[in-house]
């Protein structure tokens, strides 16, 4: 894409004047934050760095980003703003390796699902500096992994949620909403507590459900004639349970404190619903289901606002 | 549509010579079929019963239906083939209602999904005359209920699972597969055991658990913040949340003992997963996700191909 001088400017100034990136994990995540910044004409450089090679060679060839490197503190080098998308479990151990390359004011955010265990590996690894800080998530994705299922327009119209610390300064912070603004995004903030809170229940428990159900089938002995005549209804609801598993580990293991908190309600409710079927409640079962989709229906446009 | 004698014939033929139809609840389910059934060429009569009037003459005008009667012996007298498509819980009564009105040769089928209960209620108000009772029930639906909702290619490349009972006439389930594959249906048989054990684990259980998900959320304090930050991942999840209430409080009573058996051992997954996740057990959990995946995903080939 050709953009005039004028243009371009008013991108870099939308920036906050971030020039070099450095993506960290370019895979649908990382990749689609590339692709979303040129396709609003960005044209400072893009860097990758990650352990495969061969994805980050296809990201090349791809037009993804415009190098890379597998030394991470090599591709950092430089950069303005560093961007860390990869799986939770992985966050602590690149900071650590990134760090002494960093420029002392390059930004550090990330495209992490949970945001108390970024804030804890940031402030033991960059503790003296936690004013470039700018924990980040943005609300999209699909099961697809991988620099291959990146688009440009997978944040089009959804929320990301910053969650800056005391420490963090207004201009990194707005630089990074900036940035997300770019690839189509309408930014938030939240506190780290809320955010952990909130995904587990609306993403992080949902995902524990359907991997759950779907194993539980999976395990049983008629588990071919289950999914032989499983619906649309089915693969709707298990889509989620095709989503990388290392990268779910990773956020159930980070976000276990609330996530067992809305686990614990669930199960409790759910069990009450099993006894209402036991003794053929039909009553509580209605009311149950009412409830449900009162509540779904009710926030159905809101949700699918931010969602297509 | 114009469709030529020796076309109209060959319906009739693929139809096994049913050429008057009643249809008792002409809703998504009913009013599907008898669209599929028009636009596959069916020139018979088809006649709506129900208890709503308005909706019944919103489906002639929507050329549903032919005529209709909320009397529903006035509208399945003369019938050759009887579909009952209402509520679990309002199949018995319905069919008391029916019976003497019905021609003593005139086929009683079902799309209820829940077949061990159909065949109790056929066995109790037809069972001097089983041979002409083919229980079934379409896989296929959407969240949306009522005629507005019907549309012609619902069946299309969807299957319909037909339970005869042991004393069902061979002609009778040749008839009612006949009508189904004219919706564009693949049809197959099962027994009604293994139909209603099938079917709790791939669609009535996941209803129950879309359903007791978002009535948890909705009970929650910060429920509107929760509804706010949901994606696409959640609003696909609990799509089927939006369905019919009364329609799943009826299976969930009518299936209750495959749906118990199945729940069981969900609940006992989900809670191994959460003791591994309050254990910190990367493993347990990565192990249980990829498991998942991977039958997913080999799946999904599968059930993708009778389901789009």
């Amino acid at each position: 894409m050709s953009v005039s001088a004028s243009a371009s400017a008013s991108v870099t100034q939308r920036a906050g004047g971030v020039r070099r990136i450095c993506i960290c994990g370019v895979g649908l995540i990382g990749g689609s934050f590339a692709l979303g910044l040129r396709a609003a004409g960005f044209d400072g450089e893009i860097v990758g760095s990650g352990r495969s090679a061969d994805n980050l060679a296809r990201g090349v060839e791809l037009g993804v980003i415009d190098r890379y490197s597998t030394d991470l503190a090599a591709a950092a080098a430089g950069a303005d703003l560093l961007l860390l998308a990869v799986p939770m479990g992985a966050m602590r151990a690149v900071l650590e390796r990134v760090a002494p390359a960093l420029r002392e004011d390059a930004i550090v955010s990330d495209a992490g699902s949970v945001k108390g265990s970024f804030a804890a590996d940031a402030r033991a690894v960059l503790g003296d500096s936690l004013r470039r800080v700018v924990p980040g998530h943005p609300i999209a994705g699909t099961e697809n992994s991988g620099v291959e299922a990146a688009f440009a327009t997978l944040y089009r119209q959804r929320r990301v949620i910053l969650t800056p610390l005391d420490e963090t300064a207004p201009a990194a912070t707005e630089a990074v909403a900036g940035l997300w603004r770019l690839c189509g995004a309408e930014v938030e903030c939240l506190s780290v507590e809320q955010h952990d809170r909130v995904l587990a229940a609306t993403s992080h428990l949902p995902h524990m459900l359907a991997f759950s159900l779907v194993d539980t089938l999976a395990t049983m002995q008629s588990r071919d004639e289950i999914f032989r005549y499983a619906a649309g209804g089915f693969r709707d609801f298990t889509r989620i349970a095709s989503s990388d598993p290392v990268m779910w580990r990773d956020i159930c293991v980070a976000n276990r404190g609330a996530l067992l908190e809305v686990v614990e309600e669930l199960i409790e409710h759910f069990q009450q619903l099993r006894d209402a079927i036991e003794r053929g409640d039909a009553t509580a079962i209605h009311d149950t289901f009412l409830r449900a989709k009162a509540a779904r229906d009710a926030h159905l446009d809101k949700f699918s606002r931010c969602a297509e």
